[in-house]
C-alpha cells in the first residue's frame, strides 16, 4: 500500500468532511482539483495555483509520456520539481485516452483533438487507439507514432512522474457501448486493476477505478471486485448515463460497496450542479476542467445570487454587453482578479487575443471552484450543507 | 507644461544618471520601458511588472483608440485604472503607425500586421495609412474602418487615456524616403509639434519627437526647433540609420541641441548593445517590445558570462538541446522563474503551447532588462559604466 491516510472528521447525511494525507501534504476534502494535463493548469503558474488556495492538481500520464516524456520529468526530479508545484498531485492512467482518442472516434461522442503544436483539427482516417486483453495501442497525437500503454507501462511511467497518488489502467467504455461489450471490457479492465497492485512498488497511494458503464449490476459488481483487492483510494469513472438522474444512480449503487474509510474520486466531473449532488452523495474528490476550459471559451463564473442554475452560475463575458462594464467579475468574489481588475479590461484582453486575458479569467474561474469547495466543506462541518445546497438553487 | 520634474543626480562622460518626477510616481534613469501596446505587457500581469520592478510603462494611442476605444477607457477612470498600474505611463501619439502600416508597406520595409483577432496576414490592396497636412488616414487593422488621426485627435484620445507623459503626433518616414521627402515630411511634423503644444490643456507631460532620418541638418534642425518650442520631454524617433554607426553619429548630432535638463527618449530601441551605447550618449529613456517579442519567438536572455555580444545575450531555448536540460534559464538571475523553473519545463511548456510558457518566459526576460537598467544606473551613480560597458563586451 502506499503512502495515504484518510480520515472523516465530520459528516451530515452522506456528505463526508475529510483530511486526506499524502505524501507532499494534507487535502481537506471534498475537494476539486485542477487539472494540469500537460504539467499545467492551463494559463496558471504554480504561484497562482498557491494563491488560490489550490490543495492538489491532478496531471496526464497520456499527454506527459508523449511529451516531454517521462524520462525528462524525471530527470528534472519529478512532476513536482519539474513544474514547481510543492503540494500532492494525482496522475490518471492514460486509460481515460484510450476512450477519448479511441472509441468515442468511432462513436463520434469524443472530442476533437489538436495536432502537437499545429492547431489542425485531425480527421483520423483509422482509429487513434485499439484496446486488446495486453492493453490499448495508441497513435500519438503528436507525431502519429504508436504506443503501447499496458498496465506496467502505466505504472512504470506513473512511478517516473512521481506523483502522490496514482490510478490504475483501465478502459472508459463510449456511452453508446452495448451491455455486452461492457460486460467483457469491464473483465478486461478488473483483470488490469489487479496486474497493477501486483505491478505497483513505489510508496505512492494507488486508486482502482469502477466502470460499468449504466448497468446497476456491472457498476455494483466493478466496486465490489475492487473494494475486494483493496486500493488506497477509489475512483468512479465512464459514462455516467445520460442525465442527472442516472448519474445519481449510479453513485447510489457504487457507494455502499466501497470501504467507508477511503476517498472517493469522481472522474472527470465539475459542473457546479453536479459537484453539489456528488458530495451529497459521499464523493470526496474531484477533477475538471470546467474552470479554464470555459475561461478559454469567454465565460466568467458567479456565485448567487447572479449565478443560479438556469446560467450555470456563468456569464458570456466575451458578448460585446460587457465592453464597457468597470464592475469585477464576480461583486461576491474576493480573488485578486475581482478586487484589481474590471469585465471592460478582461473583456478587452480576450477579445484582442492578449495572454493576460486568459490568465485572469482562468485564475478567476479556479477561485471561483476552489472558493465553492470551502464553502462546502465549511458547511458539512457546521451541519449546513443542504441548506446551501438549497441557497444555490440546487 | 504638464507636470514633470527631472533632476540629473550624476552622470560619467555623457551617461546621465536621473530622477523623473511624474503624475504617478519617480522614475529613476536610465530606464527601459516595457511596452503595453494594448494596455497589456504581452503574457505579464501588472502583478508580475510590478514584482520585476519595472518603473515606467508605454502604452500605444494606434491599438487603444481602435480597441477597446479611449471612451471606454476613460470609463473606466483611465488607463492606469483600467489595466491596474499605479505608477507611471507614457502613451505614444500614433505617429508611428503611420510608418509601419502606411508607408512601411510601399517600401516593404514594416511589419506585417495581424488582422484583429483572425491572426490572417493583411495583404494590402491600398496603403493603410495616408499622410497630409491635416494628419494621418488610416485604415483600421481591427475592421477597416477609415480613421483621422490629427494633430488634435492625438493630443484629444491621449488626454482620455490619461497616461502620465504623452507624444506629439509625427510623421516616422521610411529609411528608403530620400532627402527631399523627409525634409518636406519635417516640416509637416514640426507644424504638427507646434499645434499639439497649442492644443495641450492637461497636466500630462507633453514630450517632442525629434525626426530627420540620417540627415545631420535634418536632425539638428529638429532638434532645435523643437527645443525652441519647449517641451517637457524629447523623444528622438524615426529612422536611425543603416547601421550601428549611423545611430551613434545621430544621438550625437541631436543630443547637443537639446536642453541638458531635459529627459531624452529614444523611440523603440532596446537591443542590449544599443542601449549600452546611446547610454553611453545621454539617453535616459528606452522602449522595447523586445523582451517579450523575443520571449514569443522562443529566445531567453542570459546574462555575461554566457550572454555575449556574439550570441546578442540570449539563446534559442525553444531548441531541441533544451529538452533535458534542468539549470535555470540564466544561472546568473535571481528572478522567480530563474529560481523557481527550469530550461526543460518551459521548454516543454513552448513546445505544447502553452501560455504558461510565454509568461514564465516573457517575465525573465523583462526581469533581464530590468535588471540590466538597475545595474546601469548603479554603474553610472559610481562611476563604473565605462568598465561595466566593457564587461558586457561593448
Amino acid at each position: 500500500m502506499g503512502t495515504l491516510k484518510f480520515r472523516i472528521d465530520n459528516s451530515e447525511g452522506s456528505a463526508r468532511l475529510g483530511t486526506l494525507k499524502l505524501k507532499h501534504g494534507t487535502v481537506k476534502t471534498p475537494e476539486l482539483m485542477p487539472v494540469a494535463t500537460k504539467a499545467t493548469v492551463k494559463a496558471l503558474s504554480s504561484e497562482d495555483l498557491n494563491e488560490i488556495g489550490a490543495q492538489i492538481i491532478i496531471a496526464n500520464t497520456y499527454h506527459l509520456m508523449l511529451k516531454p516524456g517521462e524520462d525528462v520529468i524525471h530527470n528534472g526530479g519529478g512532476l513536482h520539481k519539474f513544474m514547481n508545484w510543492k503540494k500532492p498531485i494525482v496522475t490518471d492512467s492514460g486509460g481515460f485516452q484510450a476512450f477519448s482518442l479511441g472509441l468515442s472516434k468511432e462513436h463520434g461522442t469524443g472530442k476533437m483533438y489538436f495536432k502537437g503544436d499545429v492547431k489542425e483539427l485531425i480527421t483520423p482516417t483509422d482509429p487513434y487507439a485499439k484496446i486488446s486483453k495486453r492493453g490499448v495501442r495508441f497513435k500519438s497525437v503528436y507525431d502519429e507514432s504508436y504506443q503501447m500503454l499496458t498496465p506496467e507501462r502505466s505504472i512504470r511511467v506513473q512511478e517516473k512522474l512521481g506523483a502522490d497518488m496514482i490510478l490504475v489502467l483501465d478502459e472508459c467504455t463510449s456511452p453508446l457501448s452495448d451491455k455486452e461489450y461492457v460486460a467483457k471490457s469491464l473483465q478486461r479492465t478488473h483483470e488490469w486493476a489487479k496486474q497493477c497492485k501486483e505491478l505497483h512498488q513505489t510508496d505512492q497511494a494507488l486508486a482502482g477505478i469502477v466502470q460499468g458503464s449504466h448497468w446497476r449490476d456491472l457498476r455494483e459488481k466493478s466496486a465490489q471486485y475492487l473494494a475486494s483487492l483493496g486500493f488506497d483510494s477509489y475512483a468512479i469513472g465512464g459514462s455516467l448515463g445520460k442525465s442527472k438522474n442516472d448519474m445519481h444512480n449510479i453513485l447510489e449503487w457504487v457507494m455502499p460497496n466501497l470501504p467507508e474509510d477511503k476517498p472517493r474520486h469522481l472522474l472527470g466531473i465539475g459542473v457546479v450542479e453536479d459537484i453539489f449532488e456528488a458530495v451529497a452523495r459521499g464523493i470526496d474528490l474531484f477533477d475538471c476542467v470546467t474552470p479554464t476550459r470555459m475561461a478559454r471559451m469567454g465565460y466568467a463564473y458567479v456565485n448567487p445570487p447572479s449565478g443560479t442554475k438556469q446560467n450555470r452560475y456563468r456569464f458570456k463575458l466575451i458578448s460585446i454587453k460587457f465592453a464597457n462594464d468597470h464592475k469585477p467579475l464576480d461583486p461576491e468574489c474576493k480573488c485578486r482578479v475581482c478586487r484589481k481588475y474590471t469585465r471592460a479590461y478582461i473583456h478587452h484582453l480576450l477579445k484582442v487575443n492578449e495572454i493576460l486575458g486568459h490568465n485572469l479569467l482562468s485564475y478567476h474561474n479556479t477561485y471561483f471552484f476552489m472558493e465553492l469547495m470551502r464553502n462546502i466543506r465549511e458547511a458539512i462541518e457546521y451541519g449546513q450543507f443542504e441548506k446551501m445546497k438549497k441557497g444555490w438553487g440546487i
